[in-house]
């Protein structure tokens, strides 16, 4: 089969953006991410979009074609792909699946979603689309409360501490502070973190990604294709899994099934194992997920994700860097965005020109792009070196 | 490459369900489709679900790990494809690059939609998320506003007769007569069409497809798995393009260049023309919209749709019998369900067990699934023998 690499990766400034409105952001990105690549719109075959509710957020459902149109794409195929929070980078898979079919062979992945339009009661309620309606969000749960339900049967089960929560944004802020594409670019103490207010009781404002516009592209090439591009990084394995949409029905909350099954498959894939991933983007929408992500990708054991990050390791010069651009909560979390934008923080971490931002010696990356609270999970792994691979 | 085939399929009546939910719908389709595969739940190797706007008819998105749950099969990979009523098709388009990827051997893709939970109101603003929010839904346009536009055009520019377009209503509700699972499942009239309420000049409510609950499904497999199954159906192309969202960007009003486009694709892909094609299912959203597909589908010349319905050449023992099982019109359609439920349609007609539905000596067929005002179309040539396709 067929490699296919990244070619070309951007994203606009995570922020409320008052003066810009979805198409403005998605031709911004997609716009940078073709330029990046070096190549013209008339190269790019397909557009895949990955966007979670702008029905609700600004009453615009088929926004695939709408993309393109605004980009000066049509009339190539464009496709919305929704996972809620994950809808970027399944996108990305289906972009990928859709080069390797043969049917295509230069794609563009994109992800947006403009959330400050409505008031912020609205996008709460709207965000629980990801949740199961008819068992969630109908009995007034909120995400940030699924999330604290998660948090203290860690804390129960594992003795997970409310520091090392605190500790995952203080090191997001702490690398987020170098990204000029941040929403709030400002490094945080633990004690920011403690005293900020709660928002469901373990989880505190500081412990919650926000709500944000934005938009992140990029350009995926067959092997031949990108053979041409200057600098491609190479997509080693992509897979997802799907668990249950309401928390109560699984057999554990403290871990992800889908993460831990689309991993093993993405792992299996790019014949390579944890111990080999230098660095990784994980879904940090509230700090207990990012606990979660590295005992489910593999990172530590089961229930040692607290003392991994109270250790250092998910720092820039720890033993596996995580989110080192800022993760959901120091850039920002526009839903449909996040996945994509994870990938270009990868792929330009393994180019080597990230400035400021740069992490030393990367070769391997990884990115967990997360669904509501668990029900999507999508792994896409990266490397500068092209490699065999089972799929 | 490897073939493709369809080998289970089935849709649940389309009707008002006020008695079930969305997730029942999904899964009665998923389960039947299953079971006419003569296949098991664990051969699933992944599903895609093409649904326009859960989101907003009833408070979900996240809808393809929610379709999995319900069915019984996670943690399988599940994805929502969107694209306005042309969701269906275009689910089916990433389903069949995705076997074709050599990633899965058999995989569903279902098509679902639950449209009165809300009230009508409601219910056609949220339809026209499928416009241009900014440009078309703003104005106080509704759907059957835009086709009215097209439909005085078309009159206008190629005298296109009022009874032309009633025609269209009258062969689709003849043929959903006789269709258990159709919604409005009797026969009418040219007049009953011309004397029925105006909803927005010249078209009338019996011009119009109704909203509709229902879910319908399509098992696909490689073509190593198809042949060990009993009646295969293989697809011989499938391709989608899009156009602007909003009318008045296109250089026409009276073709729809994404449907022209996406069947110049399907047809070099199958290696055939317009008259290799046995029956179509074809997308009569509004009665004008199946004049212009079959012109922009090559079936007549351009303008000649009108003469070409009068004649009766889309009569069930016509030149090219179209909407055989009843067509939106009278089927119904439940906007994400529709591209599928076309797929079913095809599927047993070129099986030739459809019983009293079934159009005699039919080898071929295709089904045109359209998105919004003509922003997506998704093409699908069936065939009942395998051949050589390009792609």
């Amino acid at each position: 089969m067929t490699g296919v690499a990244v070619i070309g990766a951007a994203y606009t400034k995570f922020d409320e953006h008052w003066e810009k409105s979805l198409r403005d952001l998605s031709t911004e990105a997609g716009t940078k991410a073709i330029a990046d690549a070096g190549i013209e719109g008339r190269d790019i075959k397909a557009l895949f979009i990955g966007n979670m509710s702008a029905g609700k957020f600004i009453g615009q459902e088929h926004l695939a074609p709408l993309t393109a149109e605004n980009a000066g794409l049509l009339p190539i195929p464009a496709t919305r792909v929704e996972a809620a929070c994950a809808s970027g980078a399944l996108a990305f898979l289906h972009a990928y699946l859709a080069i390797k079919s043969g049917m295509y062979d230069i794609v563009v992945a994109a992800g947006a979603e403009k959330m400050t339009d409505i008031k912020g009661n609205d996008a709460i309620s709207t965000l629980m689309g990801a949740g199961d309606q008819e068992w969630e969000s109908a009995t007034g749960l909120t995400f940030t409360g699924l999330y604290a339900l998660i948090a203290r049967a860690h804390m129960h089960q594992f003795g997970t501490t409310r520091e090392q929560l605190a500790m995952v944004s203080v090191n997001n802020h702490k690398n987020g502070a170098l990204n000029p594409n941040a929403q709030f670019p400002m490094e945080i103490t633990i004690e920011d973190v403690l005293k900020s207010p709660f928002i469901a009781d373990p989880l505190t404002l500081l412990d919650c990604s926000p709500i944000t516009d934005g938009a992140a592209a990029v350009v995926l090439a067959s092997e031949k294709a990108a053979r041409k591009s200057r600098n491609p990084i190479w997509v080693l394995g992509s897979a997802q899994a799907s668990d249950t949409l309401a928390l109560h029905s699984r057999n554990s909350l403290t871990e992800m099934l889908a993460t831990k099954v689309a991993a093993r498959k993405a792992y299996e894939y790019a014949g390579m194992g944890p111990d080999k991933i230098d660095i990784a983007e994980v879904h940090d929408c509230f700090s207990i997920n990012e606990i979660l992500a590295v005992e489910d990708l593999g990172f530590c054991e089961k229930g040692k994700g607290g003392r991994f990050v109270e250790d250092g390791n998910i720092a820039r010069n720890g033993s596996k860097p995580i989110n080192t651009a800022g993760g959901l909560k120091s850039i920002g979390h526009p839903v449909g965005a996040t996945g994509i934008r994870q990938i270009v923080d990868i792929v330009k971490q393994l180019r080597g020109e990230y400035g400021p931002l740069q992490v030393k010696g990367a070769s391997t990356g990884l990115a967990l792009n997360v669904g509501g609270s668990g029900a999507t999970a999508v792994v896409n792994i990266f490397g500068k070196e092209d490699r065999p691979r089972t799929f």
